[in-house]
């Protein structure tokens, strides 16, 4: 891990770079996929199934087996889907699942849902005016899509963290895309945890045409009104060329992060456990930590070495710490001082908006603090003396993790926060999945004819200044009668 | 308007149809300004805004007199920001609004105050497990940007609807974009709404270039985490080019709709005077009616007809009538007729799946109730007997406007609920503007030692089953001291 000491506030903005990748060629790749699948429905989504996984979903493989006898589609007859997973292939997955991991999903659901059941919206309702009444209230999404990427360690965890505030919602249909392997089968805990947790359809699709199908839908897919779900940069893709074309997506994606904020109560064995837990996600994951001494950062730096020689990931943990850095902040905090311009993206330069654009640096909070804020981290662990004095400062970030005792992978799995988080940066507009991600909220008025007398002059003055009659014309034949 | 009696299930889809423009040429051009914006900063701006509205921005010019003497950028020298509009501006411009309208805005906007500061989110905060404590709270956003088009009718009551609920929501910056005209002149009721709502720097830039200085930021202007604010197609495709690039944005925007239903209690002129608010928008709005008789369709037919004739913007509206449709439905709520297929988005085909899919159907939902949920609504008027028995079912709308005395317009303008709302059918998943859309949600997490041991098999048997031993270590590690 490279270490900075003291780094300058104009170099800020290159140290809380992520990386990323070009994608003009995945681009290209996945416009393709999708405008297939939309013109080409079923039969399209096999073709791709076929190439790019090499499964065969022809109409005989799959009635011969594949989809169980007894499934109400086939006794209907109204058409074969070769995607869809039976509840014989759900029942069977089951059977495979441990009983130490079932009790596991079961904990860590429980407190998933103690969470998220909490977060459930009130109902707004305000009288602005007399004769004018106000409600906001929150609906759940009809319809949501669900996407976990397959492979050798498939993610259930991340199933537990959509599908069920989706449940607790109330969203009247819950559908899981997955890939299964060259073998059509998918990893059997994700179909436990997929009906464990109440997901109403999963289909054995993976890629940018799993995305496809769900938003535009098939002749047997019904398309869904918002995509949740991590995968590759293909499905990525996917997810943000839907979203331009107004399906609803969780958030954009992008490789996942941790920033360690630490000082000399810290344990630099702990440090380095929770910056590796990050680097072992992937090679374009980023660790970074930020701490008070040189001394202690040389530390926690022997220690990654010394816990990275154990890993069995440790290629990619070890890809993943050259994105890595040890930002080392010695300095007291200074007084912002008249007419220097402050870090990376304050850039504001009248004295007023200056201050008002710092008034943390002005107040005296430290540079570790501005840093964590500028950086926006996706997972932040604040191994401190007074931890959740600094929690108040951050303003920017996914979830936090609070003293010595809260790993990021308490977080990932089963403390009851949502581990589907914002990265990149975008923590600084974004949140994380929520009870609300799977809702929507709808306005009411309800005027009173004499509310309606109490508006009508404001509502014509405003509309003549925009130039609009009509809508003027809409109160005054109303106040006519 | 054209009128379709009883439509079957199979032509809903159709009829649920907005105008879309193809845009690939305007997404070129707008590559091509962002591109030019991200390179080239301030100059850029200036050579396009030069360009594309024939104002003048070389530094003689606005140095001679676009900016104040006193204005604080210049008294310090840091550098001049040719857009940056100045006190005396906006001091000039409100001593020309007339006090009526002041008053107009005092009232819009008292209302749209009151109702979003009850939409303040609450902490939520459980123990999960024992020594397992989670909290989620909403903090401001830090700064967001605001985009008002320009033209004859500048719309400074969508500046009540975006810069009220950020003020309130505590965001740090509010910034303003709004373009001049070749006069270098920003309409003066679009400064003085900035000014009374609290909005801290305005620049007098407009179009795509305008989206890409506050998504990029340039050497005088400041990025900002979120863009919000409608505009033309280049300022729409904008926003959504950059919001893949991650910056958030309020959400993709259309052209602007209503749908009003109406049964026998409705008045034939106040719902065409609804439709008609609507069409004056623009060419490519869309005003539908959903009723029970024909008769009522043509009696609303006749006075859009009689009322158009009156209207100053009436080719507009002409227009958008041409996109508009009358459906009437006189059927009564049939059950659900088993192994038929439902309205267009419903195609699900199981028994199972079916009657889920469609449980107002099978409840004896009206049809009527189904088509409005299928349209989606950014404006729903439900000018019926028992309006807030019908707007219980609606799962999918931006605003609802409840019985004959709550035209659009009062939500347009005044009775306090938001008016950027969702088009397109968007509403299936997202809402309109409230306070939330100013804030972001942080988690948080904090364990004990004891509550790491009650969730640490937990931990430690999920990361194993998903290949993550780093994951596991941070436990084992912490739980060995």
């Amino acid at each position: 891990m490279e270490i900075i000491v003291n780094p300058s506030p104009q170099q800020w903005k290159a140290l809380c770079t992520r990386a990323v990748a070009d994608d003009a060629v995945i681009e290209e790749r996945v416009r393709a996929i999708l405008s297939r699948v939309e013109a080409g429905g079923d039969a399209a989504l096999a073709d791709i199934t076929r190439e790019v996984e090499g499964r065969d979903l022809s109409p005989v493989a799959f009635r011969e087996g594949q989809i169980c006898e007894a499934c109400p589609q086939q006794a209907e007859g109204v058409g074969n889907n070769p995607f869809l997973v039976s509840r014989e292939q759900i029942a069977a997955a089951s059977a495979q699942v441990d009983a130490d991991l079932k009790e596991a999903i079961a904990q860590a659901a429980a407190n998933i849902r103690a969470f998220h059941s909490a977060q459930m919206p009130q109902k707004v309702e305000v009288e602005t005016t007399a004769g004018v009444r106000c409600v906001r209230r929150s609906r759940p999404i009809d319809r949501v899509g669900l996407y976990i990427p397959g492979g050798s360690a498939p993610l259930f965890s991340t199933l537990l963290m959509l599908a069920i505030p989706a449940k607790i919602a109330g969203c009247r249909e819950i559908v899981l895309c997955t890939p299964a392997g060259r073998d059509g089968k998918i990893a059997p805990a994700v179909l436990y945890a997929a009906d464990f947790c109440g997901v109403d359809t999963i289909y054995s699709l993976g890629g940018a045409q799993a995305i496809a199908a769900m938003a535009f839908g098939t002749e047997t897919i019904a398309p869904v009104s918002k995509i949740f779900g991590p995968g590759n940069r293909y499905v990525t893709k996917a997810k943000q060329m839907v979203s331009a074309r107004g399906v609803a997506i969780d958030m954009p994606a992008g490789p996942s992060e941790v920033m360690v904020m630490a000082d000399d109560s810290a344990d630099a064995r702990f440090v380095a456990s929770d910056l590796l837990s990050q680097a072992e996600h992937g090679g374009d994951s980023q660790a970074m930590l930020v701490c008070g001494s040189e001394a202690f950062a040389a530390d926690v730096e022997a220690e990654v070495a010394h816990q990275l020689a154990l890993l069995p990931r440790k290629d990619i943990a070890e890809k993943a710490l050259e994105n890595s850095r040890i930002v080392v902040f010695t300095a007291e905090p200074e007084a912002a001082v008249e007419g220097q311009v402050c870090e990376g993206e304050h850039r504001l330069h009248s004295k007023a908006s200056r201050s008002k654009a710092c008034p943390k640096q002005a107040e005296g909070t430290s540079p570790a603090i501005a840093f964590a804020n500028a950086y926006a981290a996706e997972h932040l662990i604040i191994s401190m003396r007074n931890p959740w004095d600094v929690a108040e400062q951050i303003t920017a970030a996914g979830s936090v993790f609070i003293g010595n005792y809260s790993p990021e992978s308490a977080g990932d799995y089963a403390s009851g926060t949502n581990h589907t988080l914002p990265t990149m940066g975008l923590a600084r507009a974004f949140s994380g999945i929520g009870l609300d991600s799977f809702m929507h909220s709808i306005t009411y008025q309800e005027l009173t004819r004499e509310g309606l007398e109490s508006l009508g002059d404001t509502i014509i003055k405003m509309a003549g200044a925009e130039g609009l009659d009509a809508h003027a014309a809409a109160v005054k034949i109303r106040l006519a009668k």
